[in-house]
């Protein structure tokens, strides 16, 4: 069974090598793989069949979101993201498909990478990429407009000002807004700098934004990523495990993945994290180096390792998890990391921004301390991972 | 003996309320007290005699830092203060003689007013503004320098260089630096807009402190001066005690005192202040109103509450005190509280400083940095406050 997925009609190991210059004469086959993937009762220690199931139900899954994303069609460029939780993006049953879509993909591909030793190793290796491509692409749109709302959030916060306005004038006219550099939208309490430095920001991320959704329409229509919805389609159906995978024991590469995870974690300056207000997250705030801040790149390791290990965990217990205690943990772990990454990156944009030519110096003043606000609430986010990471060391049996 | 101090040759009481007009034909005496304010033993529960003992010995040591201060003369205004620790100040022995003569001027007016019932009423209370006046004048070129120095100190850490200049170009041209507004001094790593924003800083605030230092050295020669220096003279020798006082017990007035502060404590959002990273303190950060930050106000009169303590504190138990653990609490809890007040001020300062007209928006970035990264400071004192404060509760028996 392992190798059958190789045969036509659509190879998938020729798709993501090929690329975006492989054309395919048919959609791949949606409704097929739906039926096919049923969840199936799983008993005894996790072996190969679980691995097999996991991924059939995520390649199934994966399938029913690209259907709906479908289905839903092109709203436009969201005037503003769904939530501002950072959870939603794109609007409506579009951007939840989407976010759906994504979901699978880094899963799918999260699994093949740490259960690659049972895995038909050329498929899976040749296969992630295309994934990563595809969640990237995926994700950009729904960045930028959570970077938005974060950093607006922000400015509305630091002027003691508690209503966040629901629409403001800049937003709803998407790119174009880029020509009216100096129209100032009505911004309730904002100081003239804070108004401004808002207004800025809208018009770089929403220019941004509207790139990245044309840029996901683009993709989705592509051969590539037709090749790639061909591949998950046939991985709905078989699963290509090498031949020893079927008895084999899950455990080992699941052990192995949390193991470069808490590697990893050893490795971060928890202990000054875990010192409030120990002013780390700033030290390179005026830096001349304009590039994102070195320190954060091992936090955005751990994240990445972090979402393995869970994924790896969802593998061998199931969706109902082997331990709630350590799964919510985990679910806490993951959070500070991302909100970690959210202020990290929205920290560089105020940067960013500041650097645009001839802006007003209140304007200027409003990002700085937006800035260091941002890599706050990194500072933040990093001591929230340690409180939870420490809670699960204590909590793991 | 209670009002004998009100004879002549010098009336303390008259003093303080003719003010600066009035003239004084000869020097206080300043040897005679020193002499006379030997420090004697104390028994028993503390009771009026040990208010006047402690009075009497703060006297002295006011009177031995004004010698000391006048013998060291005035060393021009200083380059730089002496300590980045915040507690130096001015130049070497001139700086130190100023420091302890506020040290003892505000030891007695506080005492004046926590034990204001057995003193002479009238008396104390037109004496404690002039020492309020007096302390504050000398206080003024202290705060500048350190004020400078916490803010060059920043722009060094927020930009990655652990190189702190031991003397900057333009600190030693004191208030003249202010006519090269556009010249960088050579500053090691700082970028541009680190480096104009710290030009800025120096330039303002070498001349604020210039103008204190002007202002210290007319207030010690002023007649206003050799009054309250008089009175202090008077108080080294004879302490007004009301009839009463000699046997009266301390405890209640000391407790008052710990009642008021522990009252303002306890109306301190310290539940707040005590979740690290709660962003409370740059909730203004952008704020249109541009006066100091309300929030801070009852912080600042906390410290003032926790220093009255402390001097009760003084004179009930001497200078070993009582319970050194508590007294150690309350000194980092003053310490946090003095941080509070630093930061707050310095992050006023640069924000100030970014509404000087004309300023580059590079320079303008880094000043708002700056103020955001002293929020933060005064945000983490609270936290350090609301920790020893805790300690302290679960300390005192």
């Amino acid at each position: 069974m392992a190798q059958r997925h190789l045969d036509p009609p659509t190879d998938p190991t020729a798709g993501p090598t090929t690329g975006p210059s492989r054309k395919l004469s048919t959609a791949p086959p949606l409704s097929t793989p739906l039926e096919r993937g049923d969840p199936r009762e799983q008993g005894g220690a996790p072996a190969g069949e679980a691995l097999a199931e996991y991924l059939r139900a995520q390649a199934t899954e994966f399938l029913r979101s690209l259907r709906r994303h479908r289905e839903a069609g092109d709203g436009g460029p969201p005037a503003r993201a769904k939530s501002r939780t950072g959870e939603g993006g794109g609007t409506g049953d579009f951007g939840d498909a989407a976010l759906a879509l994504r979901r699978s993909a880094r899963r799918i591909s999260g699994t093949l990478h740490t259960f690659r030793a049972l895995l038909d190793a050329e498929w899976s290796e040749a296969m992630r990429p295309e994934l990563a491509w595809l969640s990237g692409t995926l994700a950009r749109e729904h960045a930028y407009a959570a970077r938005l709302d974060r950093l607006l959030l922000a400015l509305h916060r630091l002027s003691g000002s508690s209503a966040f306005p629901t629409q403001t004038t800049g937003a709803a006219e998407g790119a174009g807004s880029r020509d009216r550099a100096d129209a100032v939208p009505e911004r309730g309490n904002l100081t003239v700098g804070a108004a401004k430095a808002g207004a800025l920001l809208e018009r770089q991320l929403t220019l941004a934004r509207t790139r990245a959704h044309s840029a996901a329409l683009q993709a989705i229509g592509s051969s590539r990523f037709h090749a790639v919805a061909d591949s998950v389609a046939l991985l709905a159906s078989e699963v290509p495990l090498t031949p020893a995978a079927a008895t084999a024991d899950l455990r080992p590469q699941a052990a192995a993945a949390e193991e470069r995870l808490t590697d990893a974690v050893a490795a971060l300056p928890l202990v000054t994290a875990g010192h409030p207000y120990n002013a780390e997250a700033l030290v390179h705030g005026l830096s001349p180096d304009p590039a994102p801040h070195p320190q954060d790149g091992p936090w955005h390791q751990v994240r990445l390792l972090l979402r393995l290990h869970r994924y790896a965990r969802e593998v061998l217990y199931g969706p109902y998890g082997e331990n709630p205690a350590v799964d919510v943990r985990l679910l806490a772990a993951g959070q500070a990391l991302n909100r970690h990454r959210d202020a990290s990156e929205a920290a560089a944009a105020a940067a960013a921004a500041a650097r645009t030519p001839r802006i007003a110096p209140a304007t200027a003043y409003a990002l700085g301390v937006l800035h260091a606000d941002q890599r706050h609430e990194v500072e933040a986010a990093r001591f929230a991972f340690q409180l939870s990471w420490q809670k699960q060391a204590v909590g793991t049996p």
